[in-house]
């Protein structure tokens, strides 16, 4: 089909409907809005940013957009996804969210040298509930790809939340911890510098590493 | 005026208009959405996310979208402003974006238990052009509130990456490194733990740390 992703930044006149309207620009165009973010809002002018698939490039859209009733400035700009890629969350203790992190962003940074786009992102939590909700949350993250759980205790809500996401097709590494939730992980890992550097070799074009190769889930 | 922000997830039938439609409902609901993402896109059936500042709670318009055509499910669920909060964004060389992400995420750990939201991200690069890119590409990402800029040298296009991104009102934090780019941040500071600490306490309502207060730039 030789479909395109472009990435369009639109200026408008602020105001209700005004996505509505653009929306419907876009679909009019057989566009198939992949990613849509509200980037700034005014009293008189917002911005709003599109990733959007198109069978044809998106220059017919543009010009459309640009006669558009209330749009001011629209603009083609890099993805996201070809600039942030995939991403990695690990949520959990600081002390041990740090050490994944140092994991995985160096593991990324030898495959984003190689071509890959890969983010570390993360988030330091304490209690069941905050965390079973960030884990829960993580399915409505923009381009996540995988979880590691990072902490000392984790249990109850958590490995229901952690059972749900997977369900969804979330990878989910866990520390080896005390609780339930290492019983519910694709993968459990001991030493956290490796915990980030698997999780990271898991969703890597580059890497040779297979979940589904390994004989053993627990390291 | 007792406006409340509202997650609202919704599962529909797949096709070109959808989100129009969704957007218009919302509208005529007076709500202001505040971000919007496609969160799975199947054949048969979608998942969008949004978030919505609403005048009056967001009964009524749950009940509309209920009964809007392609519509199959529409849920409540609780925002990632509440849960992701803010965001520090590092970006730059692995060995120093790990440096800076340990400090960040130990200082958002304080602030996270005090109540506080803060998420710690990173991308580790290599180049003035995917960096430039990156800079330039933080203002599209969804509450980013302040980017540290973590390597050795960096200059050329990413110092005008840096001046374009604070003119939209981004805190730009860099290590002291060789180049342009510390000539043109916020604040300098030469330890990566301290500029991330920093660059946390900077965006926390928790910290009484306030960069307007600084007598110098350069630590």
């Amino acid at each position: 089909m030789g479909n395109e992703t472009v990435g369009i930044d639109v200026r408008t006149d602020s105001g209700p409907g005004i996505l509505s309207r653009l929306a419907g620009v876009i679909a009019r165009h057989q566009g198939d809005i992949t990613s849509v973010e509200i980037v700034e809002r005014g009293d008189q002018e917002s911005r709003v940013y599109f990733e959007i698939d198109l069978p044809a490039g998106g220059d017919a859209l543009i010009a459309e957009l640009r006669d558009t009733p209330g749009v001011r400035v629209v603009e083609r700009v890099p993805t996201l996804q070809r600039i942030y890629g995939k991403r990695i969350i690990i949520v959990g203790g600081g002390a041990q969210v740090g050490q994944v992190a140092i994991g995985a962003i160096s593991e990324a940074d030898r495959h984003n040298i190689r071509g890959e786009h890969i983010s570390v992102d993360t988030i330091p939590l304490v209690g069941e509930g905050p965390l079973a909700e960030a884990v829960r949350a993580v399915t409505r993250l923009p381009r996540a790809r995988a979880l590691v759980l990072a902490g000392s205790l984790m249990g109850g809500d958590i490995e229901e939340a952690v059972r749900e996401v997977r369900a969804r097709g979330l990878l989910v590494i866990s520390l080896n911890m005390a609780g339930s939730v290492p019983d519910s992980a694709d993968l459990v890992v001991t030493d956290p510098i490796q915990a980030g550097v698997m999780a990271v070799m898991a969703v890597a074009d580059t890497a040779k590493f297979s979940l589904e190769r390994l004989k053993r889930r627990v390291f």
